[in-house]
C-alpha cells in the first residue's frame, strides 16, 4: 500500500545515475587510454573503499569521453594485463598438488580469477556504475567482431552481469498509456521484431483493452527496460501478423478473449547480450495475464522463422535432398520470382508447408538442436510447436527470411516441465499432431489442414 | 517525478516475497535433510532454467520448515559434497601446466569453483530467494560457532552476498515519522548501540527538527533495512550521550545547528555480517545533510570505545607497563570499586584520559592496526580521532566496556582521502592536536583541556 | 499504475500546509481581535485575488496566535457585523415584489447571503486554509456552549464545509501496518468507541489477516483522517466485544471468514461535526471487503446502545410503565447494586433483553425517531436491527450507559434501499424476526433465544 | 516522503471515474429527457443519501447517452422548473419584512436558492460526478449561444464550480518527459496559443534543461489538467516567439539563464470557463522556478495582443483620430497589402509601435479597462507592460490579429501588490518608462529604442 516509501528508493538511484551523466558532460577533456589503464591499475591496487568510489567514478567519466580507439586500447589492456596472476596461480597450484583439499582448491580458485573481474566489481561501486558498464560492453561487442582476442574479457563481463542481473532483482512492469513518456520512447526505439511507427502506432499496441505489454526492469537501470513482450488477446490462434498490427475498429472485450498471443519479444540492452531474460518474462507475463483473465484458455506465440528461407535455398541446391519430392522442387522454384505471393501462390502452399515442417523437425545444428534460433528458444522454454502458418507475414522482411511463414508455439502450463526436460535431455522437438501429421500427409489433403 | 512507476516495481518484489512466505505456511510437512540435499543435487544437475525456479522455490520452502538439526546437516553436505570437483580440477590444472595461458587459467578458475556457489545462484532465482538465503546464513553463523569446518561454506555465502548487495544496488532512505510503521518497528528492534524504548522514544529520535535517521535498503529485501544511522544536529561537538538521548524541551532550529553528530550506527541483518555498508552510509548521509544544511560546519561521531576497559584491566596487571606513571596506577585502582563514577571521580579524570589516549595511539593488534574495533572502522573510513570524553556514557554497558569514555571521530571532507590513505598504507592513527597533546601534557594541566 | 504522478500532487498540498504552520511559528506577535476584524473587512472589500491570498494567510496566522478571548471576540464580530447587508437585501426584495421572477429571486438570494460566507471562501484560498478553518470551527463549537448567539456563524461554517468536504472528494484508504506512523498515531488518538492502548494494541487491530481498518481522507487535510472504521472478520455474528478486542492466538484465515463485523466507527475532526461521512464509509468499506472476499455472507455491526441505561432508569421510575411486567420491575432493581453482572446475573437476562427490545421498538424522540442515536444512524442508513446481546460489553462505560447490552445491525445489500425508505418515510424500525419475537415471547422461552 | 499513501488516494478517485465511464458504455439504451427530468425530481425530493448516490449515478449515466436535443431539453427544465420556489420565497420575505433580522434573512437566503443548486450538489455525490458535471457544462455553453434563457442555469454551474475548484484544492505539477503519456497527450491537445505539432515538438517544449511546463490538477479530474503554462529560460527578455519555439542546438545551462519567459498559458477545461486559475498559476510557477534557480532576475511573459489589428483597422477608418499623425496614417496603409512584413517593412516600424503603445495606454472598454483582454489579465495580476515587440509573431494568426506585434509583461515581485491595487482601484495601466517614452518620442529616434 505505502509503496511510495519504496518508490523513492528507486528515484534515488535514478537521480544518482543522472548526476553521473551530468558529470560526464562537465569534464570534456580528452583522456588517453594510457591514463585509463593507469587509473584502473590504481583502482585495483587500492586497499580501501573510501577512495575507490571516487576513482571508479573518474574512470567511468573518462571512459565516457574516450574515442573509439582509446576504448579498444583499454579492452586490449584488460585482455593482456588484467588476466590472472600466473605466478600466484602457479604457487596455488603447487600447494593443491601437494595437498588436494577444498582449502587449497579455494586458493586456486581465487588465484585463477582474472584480475579484471575484481576491476569490474570496483567500477560497479561508482554511482551509475552498472549502467556505464553495460554501455562499455556494447562497445566491447562491437570491437569483438574483428578482435577475437577480446573474447575472454567479454566472458568476464557476462559472468558479472549474470550475477548482477539475477532474475531475483528483475521487476515486471506493465507498459500502458499511463507509463512515463521517457519509458515509452524507449519501447518505440527498442522494438526489434515488428517496427513501431511512432506514438499513434505505439498507442494501438498498449492502450486497447485487448492489448498488453510488459517489460522487465532492473533497479540499477531504472527507467530503461531490459526486455519487453507485446501481447494480443484474441478469440483464436492467429495465423497471420497483419490483423494484429492493424488499427482495430472494435477491440475485444475482456470476457470475449480466449487466447493470449505473444507476438513480439525484444531485448533492449545490447550490452546485456548473453544474459537471458526471455524465458522468465514469458512465464511471468503468462501468470500475470492468467490472474487477470482466469478464463483465458491458451498462451501461444506468433513467431518468425528467421532461418527458413536461407535453409530452403540451400536445400533446393542439394541434389536428391530428402526434403522434397521431385515434383515439389519444381513448384518451389516459383519462389525465386519477385512478388510470387501476390500472383496465384496457392500451388506453393503444400510444398512450402511441408518443407517448413521438415525444417523444424529435421534440420539440426551440429550439436543436434533445431536449426531455427527462435525454435530453440521456445522449445527450450518448454513450449510446443503448435501450428505452421502460410503467408502469415508478407512484409519485405517476412518474405525475405521465411517466405512469409510464421509459426505458433504453445505454452501449455501442464506440459512445460516435461517438454522442457525432453528438449533439454534429447533435443526432442515437441510438436502438435497437426504439425507432425503434415509430414505424413498426402499432398492432396494437406491444403485443408490449416 | 513519476516515481510511482518505479515504486510499483519494488512493490512487486515485496508481493513476491510475501507470496513465498505464505507458501511456506501452506506446506507444513516436515522435511528430512536428506531430501533437501537430494533436491539441491537435482537443482545443480538440471540444465534448464524452466524447472530450476520451481525446484529452487521448493528447496527454500522445505528449508524454512526444517528443524535446526536438519539445517546443520544440510550445511555439512554443502561443505563436504558441494565443494569443487577435484577430478575436473586436476585435469584443468594439468592442461594449465602443459600450457599456462589465460585460457587454461580460466578453465582452472571454473573448475576450482565450489559447486555450492552455483547452487546459491540457482536458489537465488526463486521468488524471495535473496531474503531466504540471508536467513539461511543466520543459521549458518549460529552453527559456525561450534563447527569451524563450515567456514568455507560461509565464505561462499559472503562472496555471493558481496556481489548481490553491491553498493550500486543500495538505496538510502530517510526514516522519519511518516515512514511506514512496519519499517519503524524494525528500527526499534535493530538498534544495537543505544536501545530504543518503544515508540515514544523512537519518535524523539526521528521526528524533531534537529534529529535525522537514514537507512540503506536493498530491492530484494524491500522494507527490511540493511543498516541505519541516527544523527543529532547540535551547536557543539557533544561530550556525552545522555543529553542527546533525553527528551528535549526545545529542539534546535535548522539555522542554529553547526554540527551533525552520528551517535548510533546499527547493522540490521545478521545474515549479512562481513558485507560492509557503514562506510558508504556515513558518507552518503553526510552528503545528504550537507545538501540540506549548507551551513553545517562539522560532521562528527559520538562513539563507544568497546575494547578500552578490558585492555586497561590487562594493562594494569602488567608490571612496568609504560602506559601509566606509577602514581597513576594507584589512582586507577579506584575503578574496581562499584559505582566509582558517582563518588568523587575527579582524581581519575587525568589518568583515565591519558590511558585512553595511549590506548588509541599505541595499543595495536598483531598486524599493527588499532586495538579498538570502532576506531579501526572510522579511521579506515578516513576520519580523525578528534576528542576523548570523560564520563560520557554512564550506562551500565558504558561503564563496563569503557569506564564511561566515549570519543568523537571527525569526518573532514577535505582530509578523508589523505587520512584514509595514511591509515591504509601505514596504519597511521590520525588524531587532533588536542588528543596528541594529551600524551605530552603535565598532569596538572590536563584537566582543563576538555 | 503510475500513481506517483498523482501522489506528488497531494504531497504538494501537504508541504504547503506544513509551510503555513511553520510560518505561524515565525510570527509570534500577539494580535488583538480588533486587528483581526479589520483585516477581515479588508479581505472582503478587496477586489482582486492577488493581494487576497496574502491577506488571508495573514489573518489565519494571526488567528493561530490569538488568545481564546480574542477568538470569541472575532466570532462575535462574524455574527454581528458579517451577516447579510439588510439595506441591499431590502432593495432586492422590493424588486422581487415588483416583479417576482427567477432573475429578481437570484438577486434576493445573493443579497441575503451572510457576508461571512464570502469571507470563509476567501480565507480558504490561503495555503493550508481549509485545515485552519476546521481548527477555527473547533473553537467556535467550544464557544457555542455558552453563546447561542453564535449559532448562525456555525451554520455558515457547516454550509461551506458540506460543499468542500463533498463526498466526491473523499478518498478511502486502508489503514494497516505499512501505513505511515504519523497517520497511525492519529488513529490511536481519535478512536472514540473502544480505546486503543498504545501501538501493540493498535497492531492487533490492523495487522492480523482477520482485521481491517479503513479511513476517509480529504486532499486538503492530507494525512489527517476524517473518519475511520474498524472491522473484524469472523465466523459468526459476535455477541460480545471482548473476544474481538483481545489478543488472538490464531487469526482466522481469509477463506474461513463468513462475516464482516464493523465494531467501531470514529469521527476524527471535531471541527467537521454536522458534516456526515459515516454512511458513505460503511457502504464503501463493505464494497471493498466484498470485492476482496467474495464469499463473505454478512455485514453486521457490533454497536453500543448509548441511551439505554438512562432511559431504563427513567422508565423504572414511571409507575405503570407498559415496558415491564410488575414482577420484572422488581428483578430489574438488582441493576442498582454495583457489580451486579458479576454476581448471578442470569435472572436479569430476560427482563433486560425485553426492556432493550421495547427501547428499540417503542422509545421515540418527539419527532417519532428512535431514541437511541446509534440506532437512528444505522437504521437511517438502511440497516436492520438484527440481534440484541446480553452482557456484551462489561467495561465500565458499557455497564454505565447500557447495562452491558450491545446490538448488531445487519447491512443486507438487497434490502438497504427499502429499509432506508421505510425509515425515511415512516420512521419504521426494521428488525429481524428474532428481535420482534422477543417482545412476544413468554418469559420462560426467552432465555434460549440468544 | 511517504507520498504513496496519498498517491493511492488519488488513484482511487481515478479508478472510480473510470468505473463510471465504463458503466456508461454498458447501458446503451437511449433515454428520453422527460425521464431525466423525472429522475432529477426524484433525486431532489429524496430525503436520504443512501439511495441518492445510486440515483445520481443513474442520471449521469443516462445523460452521457442522451442526444443533443435531450440535453437541451434538460437544460430548459433546469431553467424553468428548478429555479427557486417562489411560494416559499414569498413567505420568507413576508417574515423578513415583519421582522428584518439576520435569522429571517437566512430563511430568505435559503428560500431564494434555485433548486438546481441542490440538484448539482447531489449529482456531484456520484462517483465521477464532478467530471461528468464539467462535461455537462460544456454542452450547456454550446447551447447558450442560441439560448440566452439558459444563462441563470450557467451561473449556478459557475457558482458550484467556484466552490469545488477552490484554489486550495488545486495541485501544481511539473510536466516533463517522465510524465505519463496519458497526461502529455492532453497537453498536446489543449495547447491553445502556439500549437504543438506532435510528440517531438512537445518534447522540445518540456524536456530541455531551459524549458519548463507546469499544470494545475484537481483531485476529482485526476489526470486531466485544468490549466498549464509553458516557460523558457533565457538570457534576455525575448522580442519574438520563433526562436523560442524552434529546435535548439544547444540549450542554456541552468546557471546561464537570467530570465523566465511565460510564453503560453492554456485553459484546458471548456466546462470550467469563468472559474479563473491563471493568476494563481503564474505566481505559483514563478515561486517554484525562483526556488530552483535563485539567481533568476526576471519573470516576464511573451504575450499576444489579440485585439490590436481589429482596433487599428477601426482607428484608421476614423477621421482625425488622435492616434496617428497624418503622415503615419499613409504609411500604415501598407498593412493592407498581403505579405507586407516580408517586403521592406521598416518604414512601418515607428508608426506601428506608436499605435500599439497608444492602444495599450488609451484604448479602453466602456468601463475604463484596457481594450486588450490579455492586457487586462496580466495588469489585473499586478504585472507591468514592459516592452512592445515589432515583427515578433509572423505566423498567419500573429499577423492577422496583431500585425505581428507581441508584448512582454513583467512580474516584479516587489511591485505586484502595488500594481494590482493601482489597476484594481483606478484601472491604471502600469508601463515601463521604455513604453511610455514611446508615446513622446520623435519619430526619428523611435527606431533605435527596441
Amino acid at each position: 500500500m505505502n509503496s511510495s516509501f519504496f518508490s523513492d528508493m528507486l528515484q534515488t538511484i535514478a537521480d544518482r545515475g543522472r548526476a553521473l551523466i551530468a558529470r560526464d558532460r562537465r569534464s570534456p577533456t580528452e583522456q588517453s587510454s594510457a591514463n585509463l589503464v593507469e587509473l584502473c591499475d590504481q583502482l585495483l591496487s587500492g586497499r580501501g573503499e573510501a577512495s575507490g568510489v571516487a576513482l571508479a567514478s573518474e574512470i567511468l567519466a573518462h571512459y565516457a569521453e574516450a574515442t573509439s580507439g582509446a576504448r579498444v586500447a583499454l579492452f586490449e589492456s584488460l585482455a593482456s594485463k588484467f588476466g590472472p596472476d600466473h605466478g600466484r596461480l602457479g604457487a596455488a597450484i603447487e600447494a593443491w598438488r601437494a595437498s588436494p583439499t577444498d582449502v587449497t582448491a579455494a586458493a586456486v580458485h581465487l588465484a585463477a580469477e582474472p584480475r579484471r573481474q575484481e576491476l569490474l566489481r570496483r567500477l560497479n561501486l561508482a554511482p551509475g556504475g552498472t549502467a556505464a558498464l553495460v554501455r562499455m560492453r556494447e562497445h566491447l561487442i562491437d570491437a569483438l567482431e574483428r578482435r577475437a582476442d577480446l573474447a575472454p574479457v567479454d566472458r568476464d563481463f557476462v559472468h558479472m552481469f549474470s550475477s548482477w542481473f539475477n532474475r531475483g532483482f528483475l521487476v515486471l512492469r506493465r507498459i500502458d498509456w499511463s507509463t512515463p513518456a521517457s519509458v515509452l520512447e524507449r519501447i518505440i526505439r527498442y522494438e526489434a521484431v515488428h517496427r513501431i511507427n511512432g506514438w499513434d502506432d505505439l498507442r494501438r499496441r498498449i492502450d486497447p483493452p485487448d492489448r498488453r505489454c510488459y517489460a522487465f526492469f532492473h533497479p540499477a537501470l531504472v527507467d530503461d527496460p531490459l526486455i519487453f513482450v507485446e501481447v494480443a488477446l484474441t478469440r483464436e490462434i492467429p495465423g497471420a501478423i497483419d490483423p494484429i498490427l492493424a488499427a482495430q475498429d472494435e477491440p475485444l472485450q475482456k470476457q470475449q478473449a480466449t487466447t493470449a498471443v505473444f507476438y513480439s519479444i525484444s531485448n533492449c540492452q545490447r550490452g546485456l547480450a548473453g544474459v537471458s531474460f526471455g524465458n522468465f518474462l514469458i512465464k511471468q507475463v503468462a501468470e500475470e495475464i492468467a490472474r487477470e483473465h482466469p478464463k483465458l484458455a491458451r498462451f501461444v506465440t506468433l513467431s518468425p522463422v528467421p532461418g527458413f528461407a536461407a535453409w530452403l535455398r540451400r536445400e533446393r541446391a542439394v541434389e536428391n535432398s530428402p526434403t522434397f519430392k521431385p515434383e515439389e522442387r519444381a513448384v518451389l522454384s516459383k519462389l525465386d520470382s519477385p512478388g510470387w505471393w501476390r500472383n496465384d501462390p496457392l500451388p506453393l502452399k503444400e510444398p512450402l508447408l511441408r518443407a517448413a515442417t521438415w525444417y523444424f523437425l529435421n534440420a539440426k545444428t551440429r550439436n543436434g538442436a533445431p536449426l531455427d534460433p527462435v525454435a530453440r528458444f521456445h522449445l527450450g522454454n518448454g513450449a510446443r510447436l503448435e501450428q505452421i502458418n502460410w503467408l502469415a507475414d508478407t512484409s519485405e522482411r517476412g518474405i525475405a527470411q521465411s517466405y512469409g511463414v510464421m509459426v505458433n508455439y504453445l505454452y501449455e502450463l501442464d506440459d512445460i516441465e516435461a517438454n522442457h526436460e525432453a528438449y533439454a535431455q534429447q533435443r526432442t522437438v515437441v510438436a502438435s499432431s497437426a504439425v507432425t501429421r503434415l509430414m505424413r500427409t498426402p499432398a492432396a489433403k494437406l491444403a485443408s489442414l490449416f
